[in-house]
Parts: C-alpha cells; structure tokens; sequence
C-alpha cells in the first residue's frame, strides 16, 4: 500500500500535541462560560462530567498554563488559554456553520463536538472559504 | 445553555452502535484487502498493529456477524459484512476526495481516517453533492 494506515486508537498515540481531546473539550467550555465567573461545578454541569472529573481535568489546565485560579474557586484563562479557547470556539462555530449550510439543518452539535477535534488550522481556514462562497450562490 | 454539550469520551459512552470505531478501521481495512487473501497477519501490519490486537478485533468482527473465517486462516466477509465495509471505503474516499478538493491538495489520510467514524449518513451524501458542484464550477 502507498499510504501509511492507522487505527484511531493509532493516531492518537502518535500525537504529542499540548492539548488533548479531553482538554480541548473543557478548555472551550471555559472560554464559552468566561463571560461570567467560571467554577468547577458549574463546568462539570455544562459539560455532563463529575465534579472529580472536571477537578482533575481543570488541574491538567492549569498545569499546561492555559488557566489559573483566583479566589473562591475562580477558573480564569491565561494568556495562553484565552487564545486557545478563542481558537476552539471559532473551530467549533466554522464547522457547525459548514455542517447546518450543507444539511440545510439548524443543529449538527453532536458531529462538530466530535470532528472538531481532528480538522487542522489549513482544513478550517478553507471550510471558512468556501462558506463564503456558498453563501455567494445562494 | 441551549444545547446539551458533552465531552468527547461523553459521547461515545452514550453511543450504541454495533461497530465501535476500532472495528470500523478494521473492517474498512479487510475491505480494502478483500480483492486478495486476507490473513490476521498481514491486516495487521497493513493497520500497524500487534497480531495479537488484530486478532482480538477480528474475533468481534466475527462475534457480530461481519466475517468469517475459512480454511488455513483467511478472513472472508459475510453479506453484512461486505455491505458495511463497501460503505466504510466509500465514506473514506467521499472524505478523501472532498478535503483534497477544498485542501488542493493530494493527501488527506490522517485527517480523514480521524473524522470519517462521526460523519452521519446525511452529511456524507450532502457532501458527495457538495463535491459534484464544486467541480462543476471549476
């Protein structure tokens, strides 16, 4: 064969990137919540975790110094995290654009939560592209 | 919030399909093999796994009715099973084709072989449209 195949489970243990599935998931949701104060609990709620789950994962954050804690239990973003987030929401918002213009549809939540993780910054950039050029042509 | 947002592992722990996404690469991949005579062996290096990981997934191929084996240890596909591997290398190569278009570019693989396991029937079929206009307007 030309190419090289691998499993799912394959890619992923080839990967090194600075953030995983898991993280990127809670690392948005924070972002989304950041207009208002962002605590554990509630994060745990938004996103259908225990609390013990979203603690650890919030640790992983911060250790990776994409969030830190102010008083009372307080989530912020650093610097670091405030443009990932941005990045993750933006990713979140092109792809389920692309996906509801395509299947004429006003929720494609479940798909995007799942596929977002694995388009790259390129694949994006030309998803945005080409919405606008559908739009153009409608 | 409006949506009911979950995490990744979230989603595929509430999810109930008959092939989990580690049988669906292998399915794919004997699909793939199927022109010739397919043996755990060299499934296995063709998915860069262990032998022994290729021979576990084989079995719950089997469990769930997608193959069979014959004689001196060749893998044949059932009728459900050629029906799900034919339409798991078509999804494959509808994605391939369609982020190489948006992409112009030549290779896609990893990117596809990440997002093809969550991309539903209907996407898939708006986007094998998507790609019939594309090309119409080059």
């Amino acid at each position: 064969m030309n190419n090289e195949f691998y499993t799912f489970k394959g890619y992923q243990l080839h990967e090194k990137y600075a953030l995983t599935i898991s993280m990127e998931d809670y690392l948005e949701m924070i972002f989304r919540m950041s207009v208002g104060e962002v605590r554990v609990n509630e994060l745990a709620k938004n996103l259908n975790v225990r609390p013990s789950s979203a603690s650890k994962m919030v640790d992983n954050l911060r250790a990776g110094g994409y969030i830190d804690f102010e008083k009372y239990g307080v989530i912020v973003l650093t610097e670091k995290g405030k443009q990932a987030g941005e990045y993750l929401l933006h990713r979140h918002e092109i792809l389920h654009e692309f996906l509801c213009l395509i299947n004429n549809s006003d929720n494609e939540l479940e798909q995007v939560e799942k596929i977002e993780h694995f388009i790259n910054e390129n694949t994006l950039l030309n998803i945005e592209k080409l919405i606008v050029r559908l739009k153009g042509e409608c």
